[in-house]
């Protein structure tokens, strides 16, 4: 009982957030990012283009920040990102 | 003439991209990232919660980075961010 407690200790996990973000890759469509630019010179600013992605901040029960980037960039193919049309960077916020 | 030109070299624009980040306020339901929470868990990852924000990258012709900062931030409060429900924040990129 006591041994089973002292190993709960000893692999007891930790709170990290990874953050996923994913952009379209260039020569993709982004109707947003041009409609936004458009305002954007509307208002006066010297636009040239706007990109929108998205961004999953992701909290994970884990046990170290190496950990957290590996299993984002497993979520990150499994499930976030298409990587015929998108690029997508990841980093272990806290 | 020989004068204009010089004027026109000294005010020169470079290109600087601003990412701007836009988050929902915690408290503001969210359900994109509930769902991708939904999803990765049954994927078999311990997540504890998603986050689903935007994130704008503007490219800026502008004559230095911490004006490409101070434009971005007034871009943020008149058009991208909504300062009731959104945070945001800023990073000048190149």
């Amino acid at each position: 009982m006591k041994v089973f407690k002292f190993y709960g200790f000893l692999i007891k996990l930790m709170k990290y957030a990874v953050k996923i973000e994913v952009c379209l890759k260039s020569g993709y469509s982004n109707p947003e990012g041009e409609t936004t630019a458009h305002l954007l010179k509307e208002l006066g600013y010297q636009v040239e283009k706007v990109n929108v992605g998205k961004v999953y901040t992701v909290t994970l029960n884990i046990s170290s920040p190496a950990e957290a980037k590996a299993v984002a960039e497993e979520m990150s193919k499994r499930l976030l990102v298409n990587p015929i049309k998108d690029n997508y960077t990841i980093s272990v916020v806290e």
